[in-house]
């Protein structure tokens, strides 16, 4: 069957059997369709849509493209959380280490930073030595001694998937749910999970801004999980502000250790909150508790006590890192930098703050990536001090920037200001988790 | 501006503005849009639409992606003729010289056969010696001393329309009409002409079907044609059956050289009609003629008088040909080939006959292509001796096969018979030509 015949059929707005869709994944694959044919279908699939079998069948393919990790010789369950991505979004840091103590194995591969949100192997690579490219073995060794591992997708997991992401990316094609469930969900399904915890992302600084979007992408997501026996769940949280304290990626890692650590300044209480509850949650469906009540409180006693820090510790250990980052995070923070403060110039409530915008800025100056060669600049950041419902007069700190010299934070600085929008009233704040969607 | 942010556009219905469309093109021209980026266009524009607005903006700006011929040096009005492709449709072959040799001149850029359609430039190379590659300037040159020259596309006409021409035969987007109107106009209007006759093809081997369908594709050619200042007429022609006695390369040149001789068969009558009807349009659209009768008289004048031949002989002399097929065309048949004879194996009255199916089985043996990259059989072809209307007892001869041994006969002769429908009751005959589509 020619690519052209299967094109039409979808250009036409016709339903493609799961032979269609097997032909065209191995096509990607085995590169017999060239990437204009695999852009146009997908176009064809973006504005005339996919039915829910077409959908699924999309995943399946885009799953079965790469291999399947089997950790069946680990007793514990296998569990795992994946984030539509946001500015400050440094939950997984956490969470790994608290589900690994609490005995669920988390095999976690992540991803880079682009455009205005991080990547958690952006953020490792700001600890001295921390290695995230391992081999398949080196990967399964790791998760076993330490109960969990942070790792890039290799190669072999859902090829599919990267080769079409890409396109889309470069197409105008990413916004449109049942290519995002299918991207998504080929590469969780493809880690050997029992239970999938997914945090969907709404407000300004979210890939879907609008709480409905958000919604219904979280509904097919775990709808999904569930059609391929994945016990899974979406938390729909908050991304109206960054998360926590800071947002830059060695300043993520800080804010986590002193997380761990127990002594975090109070502006990191929502990144604690999130990440305890994504936690609980995934302990819940993972079923080494009976409630997330208590699910919750064995989260916390596991930071409490100093175990998830312990575990941290051992895992950067075992990732060649510097596990002294784990006594003196403050070392993460020393690189020859520069402080700017971003001030407020007129005086009002913080009712709005433009996060997408926020993120953009630092990663034009080097805290993320504009592009996907780009190089990071790990010592770059931001610190929020003044936060949604905040009331500021001119002159009071806003923020404080961690740059290179006075000039890109005179530029960034203003930049970041002006993402704030103040207003003479206080505004209704949004809460942390918006829903929780599960299908149980 | 990013290809993105302009697919986007499109991808979601919207109008894009000239510069977006000048963005693209240039983007396509200069390799900044990556093929991927431009057939996703393509095929948003495709299910999305374009509005008039923009489809004449797209066809100028892929006219101007190139260089436009200027041919103001030379007196005479220029014109040409484009066909949008049949079964043994070679009147270029005869309106070529037949049109010069009224003072008209005929700089004429012609295309190469593809699936089921068969190509000017295929046809003219079963010439022995005859060079279609010709340089701008022995194009020009030719032009002014014979009156006309055939040639192919140089590199330097409408550029942005063979690189999306080829993308969209390979994504599944030909069928648009304003995409087909930019493809086919960009490339007449840098001819430099000064009238247009459009040969519309209906019927069952044209690559619109339905008549509804053609006139309007004839309306948008001829009205983009007048927009750009152009003289502009479409005939939409029959496309039922193969057009006249012959189909094949060296076939088709031996039926149009027995025509310009005066001793054609009678079954080549379809071929010389309709080269008469499209020339004198030529000529009317130019202005050397009062009105469409004594057009036709000139045409058929020069025809008897011999001096279409004698042009046509100068400009097989100019363009490197053997001369002598003008004086002996049989030699262009007897290259080393099996004849079969194509039978009828039922009775009734031939009321339907599948061409595209015969110019696709005519093109598997090599007498065209199946992709653009395969090598032609000049010497294969088809006689057509029993036509739509004709009645037939089993045994009769349909047709005649040229080919290169038996089997290759059985094959393709047996779909050949296959693709002709009996019916008990003799069929209406459709019209030669079916609409003349002007805007005066």
């Amino acid at each position: 069957m020619r690519p052209q015949e299967i094109i039409e059929k979808k250009r036409d707005g016709l339903e493609l059997s799961a032979d269609e869709i097997s032909i065209f994944i191995k096509g990607v694959c085995d590169k017999s369709w060239a990437d204009y044919q695999t852009s146009a279908l997908v176009m064809a699939m973006f504005i005339r849509g996919l039915t829910d079998t077409e959908g699924e069948i999309l995943t399946r393919e885009m799953l079965y493209s790469g291999d399947v990790l089997d950790f069946s010789d680990i007793d514990a369950p296998k569990a795992d959380k994946h984030s539509t991505g946001g500015v400050g979004d440094k939950t997984s840091l956490l969470i790994a280490p608290i589900v690994a103590a609490c005995g669920v194995t988390v095999p976690m591969v992540s991803g880079r930073g682009l455009g205005h949100t991080g990547g958690t192997l952006d953020k490792l690579e700001s600890i001295p030595g921390y290695n995230v490219r391992l081999s398949s073995d080196e990967f399964r060794n790791i998760v076993k001694s330490c109960g969990f591992a942070m790792a890039g997708q290799t190669e072999q997991i859902a090829p599919a998937d990267r080769k079409i992401y890409a396109l889309r990316d470069a197409t105008a094609t990413v916004p449109y749910i049942p290519l995002i469930v299918a991207s998504i969900m080929s590469k969780k399904l493809a880690e050997g999970l029992d239970a999938l915890v997914l945090d969907v992302k709404t407000g300004s600084g979210a890939f879907m801004q609008k709480f409905d979007d958000s919604k219904k992408l979280s509904h097919a997501l775990v709808e999904t999980g569930v059609k391929f026996g994945l016990k899974a769940q979406a938390v729909v949280s908050d991304m109206n502000q960054p998360l926590g304290q800071f947002v830059g990626n060695a300043h993520e890692i800080y804010e986590c250790i002193k997380i761990l650590r127990g002594d975090a300044a109070e502006s990191a209480n929502a990144t604690a909150e999130l990440s305890i509850e994504l936690a609980a949650r995934m302990l819940l469906l993972s079923g080494v508790v009976e409630s997330i009540e208590s699910a919750r409180t064995l989260v916390e006693s596991k930071i409490s006590s100093g175990e998830a820090l312990e575990r941290l510790r051992k895992n950067i250990g075992c990732q060649g890192g510097d596990q002294s980052v784990c006594d003196d995070p403050e070392k993460l923070l020393t690189k020859g930098t520069h402080v700017h403060e971003v001030k407020a110039t007129e005086s009002g409530f913080i009712s709005a703050i433009d996060t997408l915008m926020i993120g953009n800025t630092l990663s034009e100056i080097g805290g993320g990536r504009v592009r996907a060669e780009d190089e990071i600049d790990h010592a770059i950041g931001y610190e929020c001090v003044a936060r949604l419902g905040d009331q500021v007069a001119p002159g009071d700190t806003i923020g404080i920037l961690t740059c290179r010299d006075e000039s890109q934070g005179e530029r960034a600085g203003s930049k970041i200001a002006a993402a704030h929008v103040l207003n003479e009233v206080a505004p209704e704040l949004p809460p942390l988790v918006h829903a929780v969607i599960s299908f149980e």
